[in-house]
């Protein structure tokens, strides 16, 4: 079964399991993220409500614990989310955004990491290189100053810390799990020029998660989508604007030839 | 007058006084639900800041109260502002996102309306399904399990209870208020994979009923109008992303001619 | 130099050095106006979480207060947020939502003034009236119902008193520091029809503050670009919905000939 075939059959999946990705996140990317998992086929739930996570978690088939939004009330969620999440055995998907920036961004997801099981980790250079300990990543706010390729042995050291799958985010999208490494290329030079892309890849893990055990393909697979899926919002898009949504048009239609014409992938 | 002209006269209505429409909703709409409003012509504002809930009662023409985000801190401001637009008499929407998937989601809507009066309800069928009490609803998070005609009885009913009017949103939305019972057709498959027009549809029953003193009336013209405005946007769109733009140029273009060529009522 | 040189010279400069920009700003503009500042090539930071506030000014070329969301949680970032941008000499640009709509909305950017510099103050014509101390200013909401030519005289005054430059946007944007007024015209009648074009004009403030010091210019070019990609985005769109997003691409395709085609200044 070729990768394609793979993050095919995977897509299939979500579209006909319509499994419930409940995400604690930022108030940026709520609305956008919502709408790529409603485009891919998955039902999102957007929460913080600390008395029905474990409720919701019960329910979901991923959690999204976002830190884009570092606020007590928004933080509050996260720790029961992702203990009873750990005790249900629903994969967690941790992005950790602007790890480096600050001291709060980044002492939050090391907290989080140190008593429970993330299924995949996803950030850019920056937010990676923080987590697994190099402090001079030189994060300059949310945005990465680093390539992806510079955090790759970051991402491989992190991956085996805590036994996940790892992914840098960037022109091209690494994904390890400490022993294999793959390599995601393709998408457009628009992305990075469109608030939230990076969330809306960790959200997309989250729904390949629920329907694929194994964290290095599921992670793998949403970082191929993503990249697939902004080659082909780029043929249409004038600028970041009309690329957003031409982006949610191409999940909605991703058929099994959009994803072997685009898939770009490197062992 | 047919329904079609009726419709028409209430958009006049609304773009002529541009209703200002007090809004306490979730962080995933606040933007999509203000544009719906924006492109129809009123004139939203979205609060939680429980100092002003009263004033900003004063000067509005509906407030929607939506459970989407059931945090707290947006709690918190949801009963003084009802309890504010009751006495002004200033009709209320009530949007029970939700309702179902957890018991925070389940409680809070039926503990408000113990004390306060909707002018409209309007959920999914899970939902409504859930407030009339049937507790085998089965939500699956915020999406619901279940066609809207078979939340009917449960609809009239709670109609019936809280003396408003209750829609059912679904392929075919179902609009009663205990007595009469409407279906509105149309609309586009690609609406339940933009998230939030079940809320946009709330925004709207608001902005009707601030121009329109009868429940069943404005929840029926605001159903009437996401269909024509979904069927006129799916014509041009490519998938949900562009979808909900076109939505919102339907809104703002919309003339009695669209209304009248695109409406499907059943009695 | 022309101003559409003195325009495009700004541009260049935050494409190159891409700006942190911290935004304290309210949840219904969150996602665009950071895909705005994106778009436009600066680097948006979204945060009201008090703890990290003094080390995301220190990595900041200007900051955003921004008081659409007047919740007590969002509210307590912006004292400490502005304390560290003054002592750091940060430009700040404050946006006071719908000042005059409530009491909370008038005092809280009154008091924040009393102790605090602003680089730029940016409004509606009731807003700068009503923090000018015109009590008469009749907001409704968080639309103004005055002009902004109304609003001139107030806003001179306001720049005098706290030596920033203050923007009364508009059909036509008055631009003043006091001794000089400029006013900007052009744009699209659907403008209005978007929520949160303002609160992008104050986030396109912020972003020129970073890389012009003087106040009056910074503002004047953000209100420049926002007229400029306002005209080149309504010859595309057919509606509010998709007016935004050629807005953005506008944005980010911007050209010197564009600026020098659309630019409208009437000194």
């Amino acid at each position: 079964m070729t990768d394609a075939d793979k993050v095919y059959r995977d897509i299939e999946a979500i579209r006909a399991k319509a499994p419930v990705i409940l995400s604690i996140t930022n108030y940026v990317v709520t609305n956008t993220t919502a709408n790529a998992l409603l485009a891919l086929g998955a039902s999102p739930i957007m929460s913080h409500a600390v008395e029905e996570m474990a409720e919701l978690v019960a329910i979901s088939g991923g959690v999204v614990i976002n830190l884009g939004t570092v606020a007590p009330e928004y933080l509050a969620a996260m720790e029961p989310a992702w203990a009873a999440a750990n005790e249900a055995r629903v994969p967690v998907v941790l992005d950790p955004v602007g790890a480096g920036a600050s001291m709060l961004r980044t002492v939050t997801p090391l907290a989080l990491l140190d008593s429970h099981r993330p299924f995949i980790i996803r950030g850019n250079a920056s937010e990676i290189l923080t987590l697994a300990g190099d402090s001079a990543s030189a994060a300059r706010g949310v945005d990465s100053t680093a390539s992806s390729d510079a955090a790759s042995s970051a991402a491989r050291a992190l991956a085996m810390k805590h036994a996940c799958a790892v992914v840098v985010s960037g022109e091209a999208d690494i994904v390890t799990e400490g022993g294999a490494r793959v390599r995601v290329l393709g998408g457009s030079p628009l992305m990075p020029r469109v608030t939230g892309l990076g969330c809306t890849a960790t959200a997309l893990c989250a729904a390949f998660a629920a329907v694929n055990a194994n964290p290095l393909e599921a992670a793998l697979h949403a970082c191929i989508i993503m990249k697939v899926a902004g080659e082909i919002a780029e043929a249409k898009a004038s600028g970041p604007g009309t690329l957003q949504l031409y982006l949610y048009d191409a999940l909605y239609n991703m058929s099994a030839q959009d994803v072997s014409d685009h898939i770009k992938v490197v062992r």
